[in-house]
C-alpha cells in the first residue's frame, strides 16, 4: 500500500458493486484491491478470485500467499484504500454456512486419536492425512512428476543397514551437536516449507515454539505464511534461527530481507539453488482443476493452461540466473555463514567450499523439483569422499541433508556418513496440522526417544561414536526404484484365457 | 483396379446377390470386387469378410488396410468395376443403428475431460484407452508374446538417474537441434506407425499437422491407414517428413515408393530391419476370436488358426531375406540418408556405419516383435562405445532410439548417453484418439514445457550441456523384469491352513 | 498274480462279504486281492482302501498306481483268484452317480474355449487347471515345499535376454537337431512324468502318439499310468524313444526293466539321480488330507502320518544307495546311451562324463525334490564352463536341461547357452489333460511357429547360429525370488493408525 | 515377602475396601500386597492395576510377569500378608463369565484343524495366529520399527541357494551334534523367549517336556513365565538345559542366579547382550492402548507415555553399562561355558573369541530390538572369516545364529555357512499355544523329516559333508529390503486421470 499518502476509506456496499469480471475489487486483511486486470495474470486463475469479487478474501488468501503477495504485486493505483470497517456489518451477517468439507473436517478432527496413540512420525502424518483439506494435503504431499525421487528419498535410508556393537558401557548417550556454531539439542533442524498455514491456522508459528522448548534450530522459510517478523517475534531471545532464501530478480530486495535477518539475530543463510523454476507437482496441479469444475470450463471455451502458469508466475520472482559469480555480492551483504540448499552432486559441493560457504544441504527439495534427482544420503558418501579429495575440512565446512527421514534412526544413518544434521520438514508439518504445536511436541519427543534407544542399541556413546564402520551402505547405490503407477496404471494386463475361463 | 478399360458400371443391387461363401462381391471406395477366391487367404480370417458380402465394406476396410491393398492383393480380373452411386440409395437407407460399443464410446468422447486437464502424456493415453474401440486400444497397446520388452521399453527409462548441477544462469533454455541436416524444435520425431485410422477417423494426418505447428519432424509409415500422397499433401512447404520403408520381396515396388518419396521432397529413409516376419500379440490376436465368436468356430468344424495365417500373410509381402549385400542397391535408388530402423546390438550399428548409412533406431518395434529384446536405451551406452572405438564420428553418423518414452526427461536421458533423438510413437498415436490434432498439440506442449523445466533443474542450457556425466546409468544393466501375468496368472499360491483358518 | 496254478473264481458276492477293517478284500483289474494286512503300509493311507472294501477299486487304483503295483507288493498269496465277470451284474446295477466334482468337470469341458483359442502353452495350462480334477492339478502342479525353486526355474529364463542380429537373409530358418544321435525336428523332448492318466484316461499314449506326428522324442516314465509295452506299442515303427529309469533296490529287477527297453528299440537310458526320496510337496499332501476329512480322523484316534509313509514307501523302492560306483554295473547291462537325469552342479557333470555317461540333464525335478536347488538353466554356463576346462568334447556328451519351460524363446536361450535340447513335461501333460492327443497336437504347433520366428527375428538361421554372444545372461545369477506365501501369509501387517483413522 | 516375620492373615473383605486409587491393595497369588504408591510407575500403566483394585489379579498377572516380580518390586513395608482364602468364597461366586474375545478363542480351539494336518512349522503358526488371544500373538509376534529386521531374517535364508550333489550312498544319513560338549540330536536348540504362559496356561514347560523327548537342548530364559525351578524340575535326569541371562544393575543378584543354576546342573551360559534397552514394538505398545480406551484417556487428562515407561522400567533392572571389562567378573562366577547372546558384526565375535568366551550367537534379538540390524546368518560367512583370520578355532568356540528360522533347510544352510547350531524360538511357542506340548512334538517331527530328507537330497550323509560349497551365497549380501507398510500406508498413489476415467 502507497507509503505517505493518507488511506481513502471505502465502504463493503462500494466494494460489492464490483463484483464482476469487468470490475473486480476484493478486500485482504482490511484493505480494498482492484484486480481486474490482474484477473488473467494470477497463477491460480481468475476463477478462484471472482468467487470473492466485491467480498473479502482474507480466509482464502491467507494460508497460499506470502504476506505481502498482494502489495507486492499490484502497481500501488490498484491500491485503493482501506476498508470501512463499521460498514461490514451488513455482509458478516450472511453467517458462513460451514461447507460439507468443513463438517466432516470438523467431525473428524472431534475423534481423532489421542496424541499420545501417535507412536511414531508415521502416526502424526496417518492423523493429518485424513483431518487436513485434501487440497492442503495434497499441496504438502505431493512430489514432482511421477514421485519417483520423493518416494526414493525415503527408500534410501532402507537400503542402509546398522552394524551395531555390543558389550559397550551404554548406560549414558547423547546426541546433542553444533551446527554452524549453534547449539542444537539433536542432529536435525526444522527445515523450511511454504504455506504453512494450509495445515493449522497458526502456521509455521507452530514449529517456533515448539522448536524452542526442544533445543533445535528452525530455518525460516522466504514463502511462510506467517511473515517473517511473526516468526522472528514467536522466538525465545536464545533461540536459534536460520533463513531459507529465494535469490530475487530485484537483488535489492534480497538484500534488504538478507540484512533485516541478519539485524534481527538470524544465525544462518540457507540459499535455495535447487529451483530456478518451480517443478512439476501433479497432484496439487489436479486440485486447482477441481477446484473449478470442468463443465464450467468447457464452456466458458477458456484454454488457459493455469499449471503452466503458476510455474511461470512464480519463476518470475525467483531468479534463474543465480550462479557461482554471484557468491561475492551473496558474501557482501552478510556476515552470516552461507549454505546452498539443493545441492546434489559432489562437484557442486566442492564448488560451495571453494566459494566460501560454510556448507551445503544435500537436498532435492523434497523430491519437488525434478524427478530422478538422487536423494540427499545416496550422493552423501560420494559428496565426503570428494570433499577430502579436495582438502576440505569438514568439521568446518558442513554438510546437511535433507528428505525422506521419518526416523532418528534415518538420521544416524546420514550422521555415521558424514551428516552433520538432517533436515526434517512434512512430518513436523503434519504433527502440526493434525495437533497443533503439541502435535510438534510429540514428534520432538518421539525423536528424542529414538536417538536415546537408537545409539544405546548400535553401542555408540555420543554422535562422535557413530562411524561410517557402523553402517553398512553396499547396496546404497542398488537399483530400488519406487512404482510408476500412471504408466502401469495405463498397462493392460496381459490375461490369457483366465478371465475367459474364471466365467464357466 | 485396370488402368486402361473403361470401367463397368455395377448396381447395387447386383452386388448384393453375391452375397455368400460361394459368390462374394464387396464393395470399397465405391470399386466392386470379387474375393470369393481370396476368402480362404485373407490375413483377417473369411468371416469378417463375409459379414460384408453384397455390401460396402469401406468403413471397417478403411482403418486396417493400406490404402491399395485390395488393388494390390486382388489380380485385375477380379477388379469387376465401378458402383453405379446412384442405386446405393436403397441399401443406405437402411440406416445403420449403431452398436452398443459406438454408442457407449460416444458416451465417454462427449464426457471426457477437457484436453487442459491432461497434463501429462500418461492422461491423453488413460483418456484414449476409455474412449477408443476396444480393438484399437488393442492394437495399439499390444506387444510381443508377455510384453516384457513392451514394459522393459519404459522402465529401463527409470533406472537412469539424474545427476543435476546448481547455480548455473539457466535464464535461458535452448532444446533445437538438427537431425539428418533437418531442423527440429526438440530433440524428438514422431515414428512411423501402422493403421492410423484405427483410432481417429482423420488417421495420420493428426500427426503431419500438429507437427508442422510444432517444429518436429514426421516419419511417414508404409503400413499408414492414410494414403503416401495424402500424408505428404497435408505437409506444410517447409515441414520436414522422413519415410519408413518395409522392404518388399518385390524390389520394383520399393524402388518406385524410394523415388517417389525423394522426388516429393522427402528427406530421410528409415528402412525397418527389425521385422522379417511379424511377432506375435497376443492382445490383438485375442480381438480376432472375439470377433468371430467361438461357437459358431466350433460348429463350422473350421481349424484355420487365422493368427499364424496374419503373420505369414504379412511376411509374404516383407522381404525377409533382406541383408547387408542389399545396402548398395539400396544406395544406388536414393540420395536420401539411409537409417536402419530396428538395430539391437552395436555389431549392427558399427556394420551400419561401415555400409554408409546416416545413422541407426535403435529399437526392438515398441516390443511389438521379438520379446526379451533390449530396449533401445539400454544398449545404447555400448552402442557409443562402440562407433567410437571403430572410428564412427557419432555427430556424423547419428544414433536415435525408440520405445517407452513418456516424458522429456525420458528424452533427455537417452540425449545424454549420446542420442541425438528420440522417436515417440503410440503416445502421439493416443492423443489423437481421445482429442485429434489438439491432442497432438497438447502432448507437444506438455513435452515442450517438460523439456524447459528438466533442462533448467538439470542446469544445462542447451542440448550441448547435457552431458553423460550428468546422468547415473550404473543401474541400467541391472534386472528389474516386468511381471509375468501369463505364468503367474496359471500358477496356484500356495496358501497353507490359512484359508482353512480363516473359515473358522 | 501267481504264473503257473489255474486262478480261483471268485463271485463278486463273495468279494462283498469281505468288507471291513478286520477282512478287506478288492477288485483290481478283474482279480480279487486280500489288502487286510496291507492296509497299515499302504503309502496313501488305509481309508481310501476300506472305501472300496468288497468292491472294484480299478477306477481309483489306475491313474495312482503303476500298472504291477498291486501285485509286486503283495505276497502270492493274498492273490487270491479271478472273478468271476459274470456275477458283478448285481454291482454293476447300483449305476454310479456321478460326483459333484464329476458334473462340474463335464461342464466345464463342454464349454471350455475352441482349441484354436490356444495360443501359447500357457492358454493350454489355464484351461487344463479349470478342467481337471483338482486332485490331478494338484498333483502335477505342485513343488518341493515354499514351490521357491518350481517357480524359480521359470523365472531364470526371464533374466537371459537376446542380443538379436538384423540384415541376415532369414527367408529359410531350421531347427531340426540330433539328439543322441536320433533325429529331433525341434531342440526338445517330452520329458518323463509320473501318473498320466491323472489327467486324461489314454494317459501318456496322448504323448507318444503326438510325438511321432512332430518329429519329436519322447522318454517313458518308470511310474507311468500306461505299462512300458502300452507306450511302445504305441509308438511308431521309426519313433525314437528314451525311457526314464529309477534305479530299484532290488537290482534284478532294474536289469530286467533296461533288459527289456533295449532289446525292444529304446534308445537311450536317463537314470534320475535327484530322487534318493521323494520330495516334500504340500499341495499334493494337502489332498490327501481333505480326502479323508478331519473329523472322522480326530475320532478314530488315528496318528499316523500319511505323508511320511508315502514318502517313505516309495523310497523303499527306489535305491537311495545308488552312486558312482554302479555306473560299471549300469554300463554292463546295456549298450544305450546312459544320461544322469537330475545333475545339479558342475563337479557331477564332469563326474558324469568321466564315468563314461552320454551327457547329464541339467534339472531339478521339474521343483518337486530339493527347494532351493538352482534351475537347470541357471547353473548352465557354469556346467559347459567346467566341462570345456575339463577337456570334455560338449558335442559328444551332451547336456539337457529342463524345468519351467513355456516358449520356444525360453529353448533356444538354453540352446545358446550350451544345451542340446530342452525337456518339457508338465506343459504337455496340461495339453491332453484338457484337450487331449490335439492338445499335445496344438502345443507342439505353437512351438514350431515359436522356433520359426524367434529364430527369424534372432537373425539365426539354424540352432549352430545361435550363439552365446546371441544372449545376455549377466542377470543370471541376481537374485530374483519367488515370493514366500507360507511366511507372507502368516505374517501380520504393521498398519500404524491407518485402519483406525479409515474408520473416522 | 518378609522372610522372618509371621504373616499377618488379610480377609477378602478387607482387601476389597481398599480399591481406589487413593488406596489400591491387590492379591497375586495368595497374598496381598499394596501398590497405592508403585501405581504410578507401574510399566504397563496404571490403569490396568485398578481394574483389579481390591481383588485378585494372579490371572492377569501370571503370564506377563516373572514369577517375583511383585515381591522384587515392592518394598518389604508393602507386602500386607496373606490371604484369608477361607474369606475368598464370597469373591469366587460372583462366577466370571468368559468373555467374548474368550468364548471366540475356545470356539477356534475346538475346530482348528488336526494336529496331523499341520506338515510345516507354517502351519503351527497359522493355527496359533488364529486360536491365541490377540495380546499374546502380538506380543510374540511383533518386531522393532517398522520389522524390516524381523523379517529380513527370515528371507536372508532365501538368498542362500543348494548346489546339491548327486550319486551319493544317502541310504543312511546322521544330524546329530555336540553343542558345547553336550549331545543334541539336531543342530538346533530351544532358544530362550520371555512369557511362555501368554500362549498356553503350562508356559516354557512344553518346551521343557517335548525337547526331553527329542534329545534337543532348552535354553531358559530369565523372563520366563515359570519359575528357573518349575523348568529345571520339569527336566530329565540327563536333559540339557542351558540358561539366557540378563545381567541386573545389582550384580548380586546375577551372581545368585548363575550359581544357583550352574549348582542345578544348567550346562551353559548365554548372556544376552543386544538389549541394554527394550526396543520399540509397534504391535505390542499398540495392545497396550486397546486394551485401555481412548476416551477415558483423554478425559482424565492423563499424558503419562506408558510405553516409554515400560521400556525405562526394564532398562532399570538390566544393567546397559554392561562391557568388556565385566568379563572376568563373569568367568569368576561360573565355570559354564559362556556365549555371548546378540553379536552382530565379526568384530565383535573376535572380542568374544578374545576374552574367553564359549562362543556367540550372531543374533537380533528375533528382529525385536534395533531395526536395520542385520539377520545372524547374513553376517556369517564374514564372522567365520574372521574368526579364521584371527587364529580362533571354530571347533572350540562355537559360533551359533537365531532368527527366522522355518525348515530345516534354513538350519542346513546356516550349518554350511559354519553354524554349529541354531536356535528356534517363535515357532515352538506358536506349536505350544496351538496345541500344547504336542505340538511342540510335532514341531520336532516335522524338522527331523525335513532334515533326513533335505540331505539327502543334497547329498549329504551327516552334518560334516555339509559343507561351504554345497550353498551358493553370492546374493546374500544384495538388497531384498521388506516392504515399509507405514511409509507406503500413507504414500497417496497417483493416479492421473484413471480414477476420473473410471467413473465415465
Amino acid at each position: 500500500m502507497s507509503k505517505n499518502n493518507p488511506e481513502k476509506i471505502i465502504t463493503a456496499d462500494q466494494v460489492a458493486q464490483h463484483n464482476t469480471r469487468e470490475s473486480c475489487w476484493i478486500i485482504v486483511h482490511g484493505r480494498v484491491y482492484d484486480v481486474t486486470e490482474f484477473l488473467p495474470d494470477h497463477p491460480g486463475g481468475m476463477r478462484i478470485i471472482l468467487k470473492y469479487a466485491g467480498q473479502d478474501a482474507t480466509e482464502e488468501y491467507d494460508p497460499i500467499h506470502p504476506p505481502d503477495a498482494i502489495v507486492d504485486n499490484l502497481p500501488p493505483s490498484k491500491h485503493l484504500g482501506r476498508l470501512d470497517e463499521g460498514s461490514v456489518e451488513s455482509i458478516k451477517q450472511e453467517q458462513r454456512i460451514p461447507t460439507e468439507e468443513e463438517r466432516e473436517m470438523a467431525h473428524r478432527h472431534s475423534t481423532k486419536p489421542a496424541l499420545s496413540e501417535c507412536i511414531s512420525l508415521h502416526d502424526l502424518e496417518t492423523v493429518a492425512r485424513h483431518v487436513m483439506p485434501s487440497k492442503a494435503w495434497m499441496y504438502y504431499s505431493s512430489g514432482a512428476d511421477d514421485e519417483i525421487t520423493l518416494r526414493a528419498n525415503h527408500s534410501a535410508y532402507h537400503r542402509i543397514w546398522f552394524r551395531p556393537r555390543v558389550m559397550r558401557d551404554v548406560s549414558r548417550v547423547h546426541f546433542s551437536t553444533s551446527l554452524l556454531g549453534q547449539k542444537s539439542s539433536m542432529p536435525l533442524y526444522v527445515t523450511a516449507t511454504a504455506l504453512g498455514k494450509l495445515g493449522h491456522p497458526m502456521g509455521e508459528l507452530n514449529l517456533t515454539r515448539s522448536a524452542a522448548k526442544h533445543g533445535v534450530i528452525q530455518m525460516i522459510p522466504t514463502l511462510a505464511s506467517c511473515s517473517f517478523d511473526e516468526i522472528r517475534s514467536a522466538a525465545l531471545e536464545n533461540q536459534t534461527q536460520w533463513l531459507q532464501l529465494y535469490v530475487n530478480r530485484n537483488r535489492d530486495i534480497t538484500e534488504k530481507i538478507v540484512r533485516r535477518a541478519e539485524s534481527s539475530g538470524v544465525k544462518g543463510l540457507f540459499v535455495t539453488v535447487d529451483a530456478p523454476q518451480l517443478g512439476r507437482r501433479e497432484k496439487d496441479m489436479r486440485m486447482k482443476f477441481d477446484d473449478v469444475g470442468t463443465d464450467e470450463q468447457k464452456e466458458s471455451g477458456e484454454k488457459i493452461d493455469r499449471s503452466q502458469g503458476a510455474a511461470r508466475a512464480i519463476s518470475s520472482f525467483i531468479d534463474p540466473s543465480l550462479n557461482w559469480n554471484d557468491m561475492g555480492w551473496l558474501k557482501s551483504i552478510t556476515n552470516m555463514p552461507i549454505v546452498l540448499k539443493g545441492v546434489q552432486c559432489w562437484q557442486d559441493a566442492v564448488l560451495a567450499a571453494q566459494h566460501g560457504c560454510a556448507g551445503v544441504v544435500l537436498s532435492n527439495h523434497g523430491g519437488r523439483q525434478l524427478d530422478f534427482a538422487p536423494s540427499g544420503v545416496e550422493i552423501l558418501p560420494e559428496v565426503m569422499s570428494a570433499l577430502r579429495d579436495h582438502g576440505v575440512s569438514t568439521d568446518k565446512f558442513q554438510v546437511f541433508v535433507d528428505g525422506g527421514v521419518r526416523r532418528a534412526s534415518d538420521i544416524i544413518k546420514a550422521v555415521a556418513l558424514g551428516a552433520k544434521a538432517v533436515g526434517i520438514g512434512r512430518p513436523f508439518i503434519y504433527a502440526y496440522s493434525a495437533y497443533g504445536e503439541e502435535g510438534v511436541d510429540r514428534a520432538m519427543e518421539i525423536l528424542r526417544d529414538e536417538f536415546e534407544m537408537c545409539l544405546r542399541l548400535l553401542g555408540a556413546r555420543s554422535l562422535d561414536e557413530v562411524t561410517p564402520e557402523m553402517v553398512n551402505c553396499s547396496n546404497l547405490g542398488s537399483a530400488d526404484i519406487p512404482k510408476d503407477y500412471l504408466f502401469t496404471g495405463n498397462y493392460e494386463r496381459l490375461s490369457g484365457l483366465n478371465d475367459k475361463m474364471s466365467k464357466l
